[in-house]
């Protein structure tokens, strides 16, 4: 099966459609495969008990991969910590804000964040997210968290290199492969987090003033991937679609977020930092482990920044 | 000992002090005591695998509570999806912004969210949290995520009543006889909640026009309580100290807050939502599970949104 | 004629209808009666060159008018000004935020913040404001600035009141008989402000617990005087539409705002603040002054924030 | 008279000091020079009645000039504007957020902006500008608008080029040269707009890729020209100072900033749009017209955006 013209993908968006799988009504999505048994077995892999985050700094700090840099305001600080009236209130305070899409902060798409042709996850329309929020599929149908089997395949590791090279995505088979390398297998239910090792890109190249470093990722091949294995969230340290694509299609501008959210209904975990999940991982020698996701309660919200932790 | 002067307070002030306890230059104060082992421990104790979230929804009505709501903006919507202008690319898009403290949001107070004569946990100066940011006792202490024992002691079902009586401080005692009535004990490095009711109160009483609804809280006789067990981490439905106090004491409106992020170190979530919670621990007949925290990685800022997932 | 079922304000909104009048392209409506001219005429009346602000101050207090307060947060404040780096700059910085429809800021609304059955004024429909901004009418229709001859219309003093009763809602006939008794007559392209007394109102009385304030307006009937004498402009420190209205009509809850935006293109100034220059008008013993409104170019924007200012 | 070390600028900041001349409690500065009687002397100067707005568009777009873009925010679009529950209300309703110091947005530097060696204009300490907002020389000086007359200076007119070469700084010689030029003269209680082509640069040239275009301005020379002539406000469609400086000096990043806003208290007009009024002045063959500026009232606030307006 090629993924490399329009009609291609049209093809692929219905071969792993999951509408109406789990009712008219359903907005979970794969979601449902993450079931209270699989939690619970998930959570007996932890052994040394060590945390770690995989979710990059709160991106306050301007640049070509973040022209919409979040806030960060004190509102209430040292110097005037008393500003309230009450005798003895000493406070500091502060706020937050942030538009979470795009390519700087840790964050979790909620399946009404893309649509194809007018229609997201399970056949709602695009007119359901409306200028007061989203009615369907809001990040809402994680509310009360994401906690799993995680699974990290590191494609670098497998290719022999420090980061996957943004003009070469990677395919199914890879996928298939880094599993054999590394001895573990992703299964129905689980969590899997796919390095391409974005930031040692960034260590070993500069990127060209004025543009952020292209990003790695996947080839269309590792949708149906996803699709047969029944993968229930997928994670990524950059977008899961290589941008800028070295081999687009047209209209398909971002095939897997295009079928994961919209087809299957599979949640999506952008620009997570790995670095330090994959050097815990390769210490411990294991490369499975309780992974946890807690979206802000957003309601009709389009996602949430998050900070997954994984604990081995 | 009695806690109704301002010079009681001010000893049990010192007498609770973890200062210097973990050297010069911590900021993780009793998270000290959540250590990997405890974690580890901690996910042994998951059984049915059901996630519970205890938290609120993004506060964005305002109300008596919530004076300075928080921001929902849709930036692209499901009228205008491919406003980006990239073919074939349709997306909605959103905003949050929130200044979370107060009595609205469900969070996690940083160790440098109050001062104590202008000094915040281990010793450093008010002076550290600028306009700029916190550059001492940010919630980045926290960055890794909290992840432990979580153990919920319910005082309402103590005192067989829905929800404590707001001019009803818990006391230290009540804590104890709480775990006794539950058959559970909370200890070093645990993850403690202790449930007022607060939801309770609210579908029984009416808060008069205008004001919101009184917050039960604790005596300040639990503040060694906490101190002596090491407990890690503290969390409340309300927000620990009863608001407005019945018994008000001089310069120290908000003893808990005061002794436990200036002196013990010991971090704080506020506005939880633990009703759900308190009904699974009820069905399955058990008040202690896996319990995970993951503030958002706000590099110098004094707390966080969040959503704690607890895991039975 | 009677304005007080939904049939009649259906006839009244065919009537003051300028929809077409300018071009099938017009976005400026009443605004068009404000020339050159015009403006150059107004300059000609100052004369003591005494500046008055007619805006209330941002409006950061929470409160019963205030339920969603606007921002503002210091960035970078004196304890901190050299944050940036450069050796010598030291400087101070804040941001300001605000969803300034309502009852708290002084504001413009652009001729797409009303629609009525679906349209706005000139026939566009609603659907042309989107979640990523206005396609039509925006604020953009005022970006040179609103500046021509202020009519202030003192409806309290021809009342002999301080304030007028929110329960008796502006005439016509009360219009016409203040400006006999001012002895100034508004025109076409004038900016008319009419006064109700609205802060007179809050130092006499007390509003309940948990409300606002009621506000006095207008009285439907003025809707065809503004139409017939072509005011290009209408102004008020309440918010025109009685609120709440003593006497609803079924479907049309704020008729001036229907009517005047809608229908005949009239710009709305909201919340202004008039005891200044009220007091400076007495002083003078003249009602006719400069006006200018400068709102901000937000393309796109239903409205502005506006601190207007007379100049007598 | 040089201004090229350190101790020059030191002594010019001396030497243009108006910290005292209104009294030890004065926040206008500057501001004091624009009577009343000169208010009323520049509206007579309008003839055509022409009003040209002089500011941006609000910066929402990202770039190397605005790296952290203003907000604009749909809330309520035409998708669903009955969310607010009236029958028959149907709005459409926006949010507007900035950070407005920097290179992109036109606006008003208040007199707390700029601190040199700790101090503000009056001699004012830095510290009074807090995390909670300024507490002196504050942007409320100017809350009842700035109206005064408007003269507009063409440097690149005057060079015979089509904007200031960023390496060439405008001279007070220069300043001299223009109004010999343009026939009009700047003095006392005037609001003075010196062009330098900043958009005529961006159409003949192309900025380094990341980059913003180098902004032209005002050799230190200016300032004295500035305190003698008793101008009241100064005006610039770039930011006065050159940046980057082509001459920097130790310790002296901004020194028109440092001297106009701390030393003599002259308020500064950033980033303003000025080839609109360039070309009405030029029709109408007159280089003077009344202008205004209406800041938000914004409390302790560091300044304000705004869209100043001349008329002609």
């Amino acid at each position: 099966m090629q993924f490399k013209t329009k009609s291609d993908m049209q093809a692929l968006f219905k071969r792993v459609s999951n509408w109406g799988r789990w009712g008219a009504e359903d907005e979970r999505g794969t979601l449902n495969y993450l079931t209270a048994e699989r939690t619970a077995a998930a959570a007996k892999l932890v052994r040394s008990g060590k945390t770690v985050s995989c979710a990059r700094n709160f991106p306050v700090q301007p640049g070509p991969e973040n022209p919409t840099p979040a806030l960060h305001h004190i509102v209430m600080g040292g110097d005037d910590p008393c500003a309230h009236g009450i005798p003895g209130m000493e406070v500091s305070l502060d706020f937050i804000g942030i538009a979470y899409h795009g390519l700087a902060s840790s964050h979790i798409d909620a399946l009404c964040h893309v649509f194809v042709d007018g229609k997201m996850y399970n056949g709602y329309s695009a007119q359901e997210v409306r200028s007061t929020g989203a009615r369907r599929n809001s990040i809402m149908a994680a509310r009360d968290g994401l906690c799993g089997r995680g699974v990290l395949l590191d494609i670098p590791a497998l290719r022999g290199t420090k980061y996957v090279d943004p003009q070469k995505q990677v395919t199914a088979a890879e996928l298939d492969a880094a599993e054999t390398r590394q001895d573990v297998r992703a299964g129905e239910g689980d969590i899997v987090l796919i390095s391409v090792g974005r930031d040692a890109w960034r260590e070993q190249n500069k990127p060209k003033p004025g543009e952020g470093p292209p990003l790695a990722g996947l080839d269309p091949s590792c949708i149906p991937w996803l699709f047969e294995r029944k993968i229930a969230v997928l994670g990524s340290d950059a977008v899961h679609d290589p941008t800028p694509s070295p081999a687009p299609i047209e209209d398909w501008p971002i095939p897997v977020h295009m079928c994961a959210l919209a087809s299957m209904g599979l949640h999506l975990l952008d620009n997570l930092f790995l670095a330090d999940l994959e050097k815990a991982c390769r210490t411990e020698k294991r490369w499975e482990f309780l992974f946890t996701v807690a979206p802000l309660r957003v309601e009709k919200g389009t996602g949430s920044p998050v900070n997954p932790i994984a604990v081995l």
